[in-house]
């Protein structure tokens, strides 16, 4: 790794756009892709985007700009993806360049919902890329508060320190600090399972439980969650490092996490299909939902995973989510 | 024990008056001592507390009010003290009856400023009570959601597990939820930290730190309290338990703790003296943080606590907080 780097943002949606701008800080040049014309075109004509922490101003001659997801895919080096988990198929379809000898950074936060893998090993079985070049970007990290360049910490995860460490060095800045890690898989499964938390947490304020509820579900939460991912891959980390339980913690207790928001509308009666409609998106943690129900089927339910358990059951089994926070009650402690 | 043991709850402030309601779930008679002849006087007259918990309506016929400290303790077998630890050497000074035959409960939430003893070891060593007799109610709870009868978990801690048992029974209802710990000397001092993290997330919310900060303030503050609480007394204990870590997020999180409050004034620009006053009252983490300095120095400063000592020097040495806590933001992760 001679000469540097060229990189490159995959989507232009919040956090997208939060690690342009962080990209911004360090490089002459971030190549971003989007699949809108339009955003493309206000971003050429008002140097901001037009959806998403519109505060942000960016310098034109720092953007590689463009909806063809192969050009920007051929320039770049490493390849960051932040494209919502249920988007991730359908964008990568489209892809056609070879991808092979890229670095491959997923700050997706969720998993693939039609195989239940890991962004990071769709990666690795679809396009062979070896682990060694594979990265995941966690927070805790809220992208509005990226725009107002309020000091916020990320953990870059590599299991090649020194390539996590490149990239680390080129998202840091006065207002971004940065660690590494080795733990992948675990960081990235607990992107995923914290969405679902959040949903948890939603339903239970929109049921009307309190403060002391939500910090006794946020203690049992980020135990199961250990229990989760030690069953999916055991290695030592400590579950109370920034990515895991400070990640945790900015999901659960944000008013403004769109799983929370989710989660609320469910407990205050909306039917799932409403709450999706009246948010006009489907939340990350849905699909995770699923996809950490069916591992912890294939895995013979091994762990103890209540929370998530009942966030299935009021989303995919249709039950009654006062009844079945009930029963969740009985089971924390 | 096979007469059912009598209870009295000393002091009237929130949590005290929390924890007869608790009480009063289950006895017949519950004893009351506080110092103020008018709170007494109100508590007859209108069935409240005039001062905290107004809302929560008691049974005269259940309550054995006194302001004659000795009268209650003679009265009871379980002896639950929910003084401010400020105020606890003054209120024993007034103890002439002989305790030391009763369980001695501490819903205490600091340590004794004049000693840096923790309530239990107070009374232990001076009262010559034995640690089996010793227990300790922990959150995570506040008060004015037991008052709205908003389901929350205590943890009842006593290395007799039977007694342990015995009073969580006596505070259990279809609002809370008890679990019983032999960890006595480590949730008192998780109870103590929590109200110095408390103060830190205030005083870096009052600086302008934002939710993402937080949140790695919040991770980092558990680690530091599994530190602090392992030089000190070292056992089998899982931190993120609710005791611990649910009880130091309910705090931490709350726009309503005193704690916060007082660090987020701080923050702000306040000198401790006029925070103090604004506030009319000195806040249990304000003692707790001089206390857990000076058993970091007898310790020999062994386990790394950045942020207890970060607030020990906004707080005791008159160092300016913004530059504090900017260098406290290195020291996380």
């Amino acid at each position: 790794m001679d000469k540097p780097l060229k990189y490159a943002v995959f989507g232009a949606g919040s956090w997208a756009t939060a690690i342009v701008k962080m990209l911004c800080e360090n490089l002459d040049e971030v190549g971003w892709y989007m699949r809108s014309v339009y955003t493309k075109e206000h971003l050429l004509k008002e140097q901001h985007n037009p959806n998403y922490l519109s505060s942000v101003e960016f310098h034109l001659e720092q953007l590689k700009l463009s909806n063809d997801i192969n050009e920007i895919a051929d320039y770049a080096d490493v390849l960051i993806f932040v494209i919502p988990s249920a988007f991730m198929h359908s964008e990568l379809e489209k892809l056609t360049t070879n991808i092979e000898n890229k670095i491959i950074v997923s700050a997706v936060k969720g998993i693939m919902p039609e195989t239940g893998l890991l962004v990071g090993e769709h990666f690795h079985d679809v396009y062979k890329i070896p682990y060694d070049n594979i990265a995941v970007i966690a927070g805790p990290c809220h992208a509005e508060e990226v725009a107002l360049e309020r000091l916020s910490y990320l953990t870059v995860s590599c299991s090649d320190a020194e390539k996590a460490q490149i990239i680390a060095n080129n998202l840091s800045s006065h207002y971004i600090k940065t660690k590494i890690s080795d733990d992948v898989i675990g960081i990235e499964y607990a992107v995923m399972l914290k969405n679902i938390y959040a949903i948890a947490a939603g339903i239970a304020h929109g049921l009307g439980y309190g403060d002391n509820f939500q910090s006794v579900l946020m203690s049992n939460a980020i135990r199961e969650m250990k229990r989760f991912i030690k069953r999916r891959h055991k290695m030592k980390r400590n579950i109370n490092n920034s990515a895991y339980l400070g990640d945790l913690l900015v999901t659960g207790y944000s008013v403004f996490s769109r799983n929370r928001m989710f989660g609320n509308m469910i407990g205050k009666g909306y039917t799932v299909k409403s709450a999706q409609m009246e948010m006009n998106m489907v939340a990350e943690g849905y699909y995770a939902t699923k996809s950490a129900h069916l591992l912890h089927e294939k895995n013979g339910k091994k762990a103890k995973i209540p929370i998530i358990n009942a966030v299935y059951e009021v989303l995919y089994e249709n039950k009654n989510p006062k009844k079945v926070f009930l029963k969740l009650t009985e089971k924390l402690d």
